[in-house]
């Protein structure tokens, strides 16, 4: 099975990065780009069949290790049974 | 306009950082899980309000800054039109 993970920032919680990239693209001549924030994914395969566990699995792992719920936000999300 | 750009390495593309998150669920106990490969979101907003003109315009700022198309693939969603 394969999963998507998606973490971002939480509104309001700064983005120096999102804001170097801004930066970079109205240096760039890139007009109309009004604000820019950068988040990660985890594009991750799993061996369970079962997408309620699957979706567990994941959720448990986003809040252990891959997102820091003080700051992030996460989304599980199951791009394609097998 | 919202938009989302999605930046993943190609397939067979070493991902070391991938790799690392991978072998820490491992030692976490996270069992079923087989690989995990990291990418990058760009969340954009866009004062544009023409949906194809939006869409040549991330596409070029990915060419141009957000993705290294050696090594990345990338793909412009508009998530919300204004």
């Amino acid at each position: 099975m394969k999963a998507r993970v998606v973490v971002t920032l939480k509104d309001g919680v700064l983005d120096p990065q999102g804001k170097a990239i801004e930066g970079a693209l109205k240096s760039l001549d890139f007009n109309g780009i009004e604000s820019v924030r950068q988040g990660k994914i985890f594009d991750i395969e799993l061996a369970a069949s079962d997408r309620a566990a699957a979706e567990g699995l994941l959720r448990q792992a986003c809040e252990k290790l891959l997102a820091n719920q003080v700051v992030e936000n996460f989304r599980v999300e199951i791009v394609e049974l097998s």
